[in-house]
């Protein structure tokens, strides 16, 4: 198809306080005795929003270790031990943030689909829709919320199970509960959906749909991040809305420069995906002359370390590994730079960019 | 439940030219030989789009009047026919305006749920989720695409068959369809999304989701209708996100004083629904002082007619009928005046208002 049908999330409830109304959501979802899991990010381990899970009967309760961005054999270990435990189950809930959800989806769908989630790596190869899965965001700005994959670390790429059985049936975006978040990791996880959006804007590949989200998106984060004078909760109101406009604006566009730089960042050194785009993005004035310099202020006026010196030391060979890696995302470069992306990014250049970061 | 849980759409395709996937679309969703049922605007009868519409095996082509807005007679009598022809169909297709779009969602819930759709007007009364509903906007505005309702004209009120039953599971936004829509169509129905705005921006009800939602929308408007020096296939792309924009904003907001007074109109006149919120709302600066001036600009910038005089020569008792629809409309008044609206819209302050139009 021309057109990309995009398959939306099932439900949408935004409020100060829905994840109070969670178990009235899923309470018709459930089947039988078959347990709810839900995932939780580690961060909350012992924290109150741990004690507010509506657990009934067998529900199962899984700290998720998401130091890491999650990987393919975490999924399948996770799946195949709740398989083992319970045969089926009524649905996997993920809170917390992107990692966690991706997480939640991809066990979601290997509830009920055979082999490995990394058979499932790439564009529409997942087989059966997945159990029943609700994505709880505690961090705004990945977009996870509402996106058709789940990035994943494979044995051999790091690429999400991206189809139309992979959205959430539910969303509960309730912004209080990311009112506890550390404010760099805050800014770093906002900057994902700000750079996004200057990166789409700015795209070759855009329509009127991504364009007006993507806006609304740009605006919400200039408003919380450079025009308010302080944090308050209206911030976290409007950059959870963010988070969902940048998401959902994903429909029709595409990244750029800081993500495919930052893809080989991430493959070479683990670097996560917000603070990753971050330490790129602060190097792409050529690029993005007026993003860049607006980023510089927001950084400023939100007293952030964005880390410097990163790639120092790193040999030849190490260079190389990213560089290929970064070229393999010939959709991100060209959305970038136009047809002829290939005569523009050399791999001397890319080099460059490289030992700046 | 405190926050709405709100249904979504279940897909959405995007684009210039996408009504041309229509037929790829569909193909997943049919029944064995249960034909796909088109009701296509009566507007379109002999014209290009209706040669277009993708008709296999014994798909049926209908041509919807909606000379008048849909009443549960026509939702009832449409639906027992196509049962007794088919015994049951694949899916119901909505090709048109608000009115066309909420017939096919009241058809294709109506071929699933016994008795009349009179029975279902009113909140979560339908019993069985219908066929499978598609809908495709010709001239936007009005957010029928993305609503959980239908309005439907009953024996005894003018009301929607609101359900979670009730939204498309696909909508086709193609703006090149609404191109040829009459210029005072297209700007009536336009001023059903902007009015929406601005009565729901300046309400009590409100959150960030229906706020970031409607300031698009709104901005949207503005641009096509008042920034713009001429009207082009971009103002197209534009207003049809307006309008999808608008219709999602409807989640957690309300309309105002123009809808509350406009449903008097209606249910007295038949004044139909774009139409008559102009009628009203331009007569309205004392509630809505810069909606109301822009509107004019607005007005005068498209050189659009706007009825005047329309209650000339009403009896009292036909000013009495008109009132108490009004005044009926509880939720809409105290979204606009506050808890305390009844001492502020008394009856002789309504009916000095209706003998402006």
């Amino acid at each position: 198809m021309q057109f990309r049908n995009f398959k939306m999330v099932g439900y949408v409830v935004y409020g100060r306080g829905s994840f109070d109304q969670l178990d009235e959501i899923l309470s018709p979802q459930r089947k039988g005795d078959a347990p709810m899991v839900f995932l939780l990010d580690h961060f909350f381990k012992g924290k109150a929003l741990e004690g507010r899970i509506p657990l009934r009967g067998k529900d199962r309760l899984v700290s998720a270790d998401v130091t890491y961005e999650p990987k393919t054999t975490q999924v399948d270990q996770l799946a195949k031990e709740l398989k083992d435990a319970y045969g089926t189950v009524s649905g996997v809930i993920g809170i917390g943030g992107g990692s966690t959800m991706d997480l939640a989806k991809a066990v979601g769908l290997m509830m009920n689909n055979p082999g490995s989630s990394a058979d499932y790596q790439g564009w529409d190869l997942v087989k059966n829709p997945g159990v029943y899965k609700a994505g709880i965001p505690t961090i705004s700005g990945t977009g996870a919320e509402v996106s058709r994959t789940t990035v994943l670390t494979g044995p051999t790429r790091k690429l999400g199970m991206n189809s139309d059985f992979t959205p959430f049936d539910q969303i509960v975006l309730d912004p209080v509960l990311a009112e506890g978040v550390p404010v760099n990791q805050r800014f770093y996880t906002g900057m994902d959906c700000y750079i996004h959006c200057i990166e789409s804007l700015q795209g070759t590949y855009l329509n009127e749909f991504s364009k007006s989200y993507g806006e609304k998106a740009l605006a919400l984060c200039q408003e919380v991040f450079l025009h308010k004078d302080h944090w308050d909760a209206q911030s976290d109101d409007q950059l959870m809305m963010a988070s969902y406009a940048g998401g959902m604006s994903i429909a029709y566009s595409q990244v750029g420069v800081a993500h495919a730089v930052s893809y080989g960042l991430s493959y070479l050194l683990g670097t996560k995906h917000g603070i990753g785009n971050c330490i790129v993005f602060n190097h792409l004035e050529e690029f993005y002359p007026e993003g860049v310099r607006e980023f510089k202020k927001m950084v400023d006026k939100n007293k952030i370390d964005i880390p410097q010196g990163i790639c120092k030391g790193l040999t030849d060979e190490q260079f190389d590994t990213m560089i290929n890696v970064s070229l393999g995302m010939k959709p991100l470069w060209e959305n970038a730079l136009g047809k002829d992306w290939e005569k523009q990014m050399t791999r001397d250049r890319l080099r460059a960019l490289y030992e700046k970061l």
